[in-house]
């Protein structure tokens, strides 16, 4: 058994930005050499959010819409008070879809459905620089 | 240490049908002989979702009716317009509820509350026949 | 490759409290005198949930309204019915967020990004006595 933590960097364009990191992950994935284990990926932030979905044009827009009407970007929220940097509804949407995702792997390949992808949204108002951190533990 | 991979089928009825997962998990465990760990559980589809919960008939109404106001089964979603397949719905449940799950186990037993049991959701707009992904890893 | 169960044991003040875990699961981690590996975190409980956020005081106020509108307290729910405790939005907010969380950690700290926080949010209508596993796993 080994641990492996392996770094992305990520330049997103902010405003629910939905990026496919599937083949990164996977990329990654084969140079660890490992066969059949777990890899754990943290976002490092909270204004982006780590999950599953069929990548395709269309649900990236569902996904946008969805949030806006949910969490909108225009109220205002206890949070931009504090900081002034009027971003809270993007740290309600990180915590509510989650920062963290562990996926298995089984004979060197991402255990997924055929139309699951995993993905990063950047919920933020503004282009980031992300750093992703995906540790593989397995044999 | 080791790692294992098993696959569970699951036949599904769609239309946010909500399947206790418990006990399957647990027999599997049991299988394994596997004593301190985690297991790792992937939907592998982009229509389901795995959530905790307290498995209970009123609970489950309230998640049917819950979803439903919040993620309109009789919306049209850009999803639709890309398969034709109207089942936008399900995908936005699943990336929102997640699709992944990781549980500790130790001394032979999933690390679960009294009331607290593993649920399969699938959102999908029929029957399914679905498989699951669990890995455990442990010693 | 070690695997070690710990116990954390919480007094909550119930209504969406909202609790920072990092210094205690920092703590825990630099006892284990293990450098890689992964956390595993379980609610062991149905009414509560874990996840990430900045923690501030704007953001739990955000976190607490954003609740209470999505998922109200004061409507029927089925569950309620069941068991007569009235607690049935807390366990639906549970199921939401999601009650289990997995995070890396690397030369003998979390992973985490500089405004991240680990949190416990117990949603249930009154104080509880929680008790939260920690399985640790690494080298």
């Amino acid at each position: 058994m080994k641990v492996m933590t392996e770094t992305l960097a990520l330049a997103t364009r902010g405003h629910t930005d939905v990026i496919d990191l599937t083949s990164q992950v996977d990329e990654k994935l084969k140079e660890t050499l490992l066969k059949n284990g777990t890899v754990t990926l943290n976002v490092c932030g909270s204004t982006a959010a780590l999950t599953t979905v069929e990548f395709e044009p269309g649900l990236v827009k569902d996904i946008k819409e969805f949030v806006e009407k949910l969490i909108p970007s225009h109220k205002d929220y206890h949070h931009d008070a504090t900081w002034g940097d009027s971003n809270g509804y993007a740290h309600l949407r990180s915590s509510l879809f989650g920062t963290t995702l562990t996926l298995p792997f089984s004979e060197g390949k991402l255990v997924l459905g055929q139309w699951q992808q995993v993905v990063f949204i950047d919920f933020d108002n503004r282009p980031r620089n992300r750093r992703l951190v995906m540790q593989f533990m397995g044999e």
